[in-house]
């Protein structure tokens, strides 16, 4: 008989099951409910509005997940509980809330249903940015070490602006709360009853290290004074590494999920950090992208480099026993949406129609015809500022060399181009310090739909590019530490070997176009540092200009 | 008995007659015909076929143009000839053509109906690219006065490329031809019998200088042997200032027209030129921009001053007497049908559509919602190369400041600014070397039509800005020319007295959008200095890498 590990993937919108057969690497099943609240980004259940940049989710929806899509996906394979061996969590982040002791939301309690700040905060809850510009300021100021390595700054979507801004504008629910803890770990506390820590959302969103630990309480105080013991009244300083067994399925999740109580259940992970083992990736040298509407890029190392302008750099981070290294680009698939929904002209859309296809694969099509150079342009992709490796939200996008034969397609295409010359400045960042990249991998659903893309990508990088095969590669990955701590494997790497999964099409540079692409990433990079690294601040000077004029 | 002017304005696609009440200024009718052969672009009558670059047209379609609007106009208005005092003609430039010593057309010929070199060069004929390049390469080798005075580079559109085109490409053409006439001086001849050439196209189109005369035989025999005595074998050395009588309408013209025989007739002119006077214009001070798919810009001086970048300064040029100016942008209305074709949503379409109004209409209504700078976008409006004050059709267009936020109508709002301050750089060039501008004038259906456009112009320039009333302002101002050699007015500053018009609406800088396009101002200056002066040639590099990647 089989053996089967599950993976539970939480994403922004949906959660979901894959149940996957470890002798042969088989996803056997998979199962995904949308969230009955999905985002709540302009007023909560009891019709309470909220301001704007707040993003909230409802934990009640985590927990239909895993009372749905488990019992499916052992129904949909005809599998029984007995033959699972384990169970690994992946989630976004930092996606987290106030809990009371006993792991309870306080949005469940009657009391605080109508106050959002009891609810869970989505990673993309922006509406703490003042607490995040501040912090980054006192950080600053008292030379914080931990800075660099987040690449000199923090995010707003990081746990700490969170729960200051909780602290700031709801005392009473700082107060109340006994736990502020990641949706990952509290997914992970309902199902085994012990309360973790994962080292992955401690390291890349709450700035802890695993030598140095947090930063020190006269730092928290310096925030705000409510914050002086932050990390012993509402966090925990027992982080535990990737790879670890949390707990096991308590008689309680048993009765939600129909998993035996009892099977192993792995410490929470992050969706994007828990993709690098399930395309195979278990060592150096090896950068994956995760493309979305933005791109995360992933990579492991054995020592810990400063980096500049990378996201961070965690020990455990994303493998048991490496340096995990993140960088990221804020503006990718957005991009292409924002120029569909802002400069496709209508004869497009109408010749899209009357193919039968959608309209990004039309201008696809167009730009194809176009051999690298051919257009004429180059553009900066600061379209959403730039996060790595400049860490400057205040960038704004640039396209130069337009005339008046300029096609729409030509844009389209030197969106894409700007996207790999980011891309490819990251990997050229990382290389200047020691962290040496030789091969690329890509998942998500630009890396499996868009043929021009990844070629451009390769011929970009001059790298080849391989593509994880799975549709749920985060679930897998999540299934592959299920399958660990069920202990049918001795680590992630024999795991990767039977369960990792990658297409057979692989991009290869040609020769021809690298050639001219890197002609084009010089004027990129000219353009880049002109433009980024403060010469002409010209951005900048146009985005205060704006703020003016908007008085 | 009201005595009247007919002005004959030749465009690109048609001809018109304006009969002009000289006692009222009052148009008394207006008459136009489209060319029958419009712009032959793509073959000849007989079906032999161009190659790209090309603009030809047909003589016949200007003694149609005479013979039908003509009688028109006086038919329309119920007006005796015997009241029409005389008559000014003006045309686009440089549109010219090889005829015989008695002014027959080459292209009437039988044997010539087939070769493309008989036919009119229209002023937008580009297939002399190539002998306009090497021609400001010999000229710059042989340190030639002239560049100079035409901002350091002459035209394609310009009569010298042209006639080496036809001795290099067609010799037997340009053996046979007796003269080598620009259209407008052509026209003149056919209605007076006299053959006279004008300041205005010599010094503008074919490097003639009232004090200096031409460029020496030398130089055109550096040229091609076959020109060494071009101005003596196919131009004249004797040029009429503007403002002269070239003659009067003989007898065959009469029966044409029915014009009586004897009305004086003015030197030919062009219709940007011609158009000065028409708004008023008779003395320094105040700038004209004939505003179409580019603008042209007009001033009178004095002195003959070297400002670089400028078209050209030709004594007699514009107004007799005085030095006339000419600088250009390339790319005005183009710039908004590029837009409109290739980056309008389909929803902006059927928004307008819904609204019954025309999507430039629509895209102003939408961008005048925001204040200046608030969109936080600059652009450099080079998608056609930069005619003033850089000369250089190498370079390309830039939009910096783009976010995911970036709506249609400001991109559109930022291309109109961008041109706005092109305009701006033309008159502080022209300041900085001694010619001063307190005042701007527009004609042209922009001028008329785009009330957000002209106010964005008042306030980047920070000048007021009157619009011509006419709807033919060249014809008004061909007839203006008319009234002075017939006698009726002693000058053109009597004669613009009673016939100039200028609307009511006069546009005023606002002065707190004055200070925004100050600090928007010195943004362009700085990307038009960096991108067009030689610090980084990226937009060079990107027509080599674009050409590079076409081979």
């Amino acid at each position: 008989m089989s053996k089967y590990s599950i993976g539970l993937d939480f994403g922004t919108l949906s959660g979901r099951a894959v149940l996957v057969n470890l002798e042969t690497g088989q996803e056997a099943a998979t199962s995904v409910l949308e969230y009955p609240h999905a985002v709540m980004d302009s007023s909560l259940p009891c019709g309470k509005k909220l301001d704007v940049d707040w993003a909230l989710q409802h934990p009640q929806d985590y927990l239909d997940v895993i009372k749905s899509t488990i019992p499916d996906v052992l129904k949909q394979a005809n599998v029984s509980a007995d033959d699972v061996v384990g169970v690994g969590i992946d989630f976004t982040a930092c996606t987290v809330l106030p809990t009371y002791s006993d792991g309870t939301p306080l949005c469940f309690i009657d009391k605080y249903k109508s106050e959002p700040h009891s609810y869970v905060k989505l990673w993309k809850h922006h509406a703490a940015q003042k607490y995040a510009d501040r912090l980054n300021e006192i950080a600053s100021e008292r030379g914080e070490e931990f800075l660099k390595l987040y690449g000199g700054k923090i995010s707003s979507e990081w746990l700490v602006p969170k729960v200051w801004q909780i602290a700031e504008e709801a005392p009473e629910i700082y107060d109340e709360m006994d736990r502020f803890i990641e949706a990952a770990d509290w997914i992970v506390w309902q199902l085994t009853g012990n309360e973790t820590r994962n080292s992955c959302t401690a390291g890349y969103k709450a700035l802890w290290h695993k030598q140095k630990g947090f930063p020190s309480n006269e730092f928290f105080k310096a925030l705000h004074p409510k914050l002086e013991n932050l990390v012993e009244e509402k966090l925990s300083r027992n982080i535990l590494p990737l790879g670890s067994k949390a707990g096991e399925i308590n008689e309680y999740a048993a009765s939600l999920t129909g998993l035996k109580a009892g099977t192993p259940v792995a410490v929470g992970n992050v969706d994007a950090h828990v993709a690098v083992p399930a395309v195979g990736i278990t060592d150096e040298g090896k950068m994956l992208m995760i493309m979305g509407t933005s791109t995360c890029h992933m990579l492991l190392g054995r020592d810990e480099k400063i980096v500049p302008g990378m996201c961070g750099v965690v020990e455990d981070g994303i493998m048991p026993g490496y340096m995990g290294y993140e960088a990221g680009q804020s503006c990718v698939g957005d991009h292409f949406d924002w120029f569909v929904k802002n400069c496709v002209p209508e004869s497009y859309m109408r010749e899209a129609e009357s193919l039968n296809i959608n309209i990004h694969k039309l201008l696809r099509e167009k730009a194809k015809k176009f051999a690298p150079g051919e257009s004429g342009l180059v553009a900066l992709d600061w379209w959403n500022g730039n996060r790595s490796v400049l860490v400057d939200a205040d960038l704004s996008g640039i396209i130069a060399g337009m005339t008046l034969l300029t096609k729409p397609e030509e844009i389209y295409r030197a969106l894409i181009e700007a996207t790999a010359y980011g891309t490819r400045i990251i990997i050229e960042t990382f290389n200047k310090h020691g962290l040496k990249i030789d091969e690329l991998f890509a998942c998500g659903g630009i890396a499996q739909k868009d043929e021009l893309m990844m070629q451009i990508y390769a011929d970009v990088t001059n790298r080849t590019i391989k593509i994880s095969a799975s549709k749920q590669t985060p679930a897998l990955g999540s299934a592959m530490f299920g399958a660990v701590v069920g202990g049918y494997f001795r680590d992630l790497k024999s795991a990767a070997k039977v369960m990792a999964k990658l297409g057979s099409r692989v991009y290869t540079p040609i020769a021809e176009n690298v050639k001219i692409y890197n002609r084009l990433y010089r004027e990129y990079e000219i353009l880049h540092d002109y433009f980024g690294r403060g010469e002409n601040n010209l951005l900048k000077r146009l985005k205060e200009i704006r703020k003016d004029a908007r008085k």
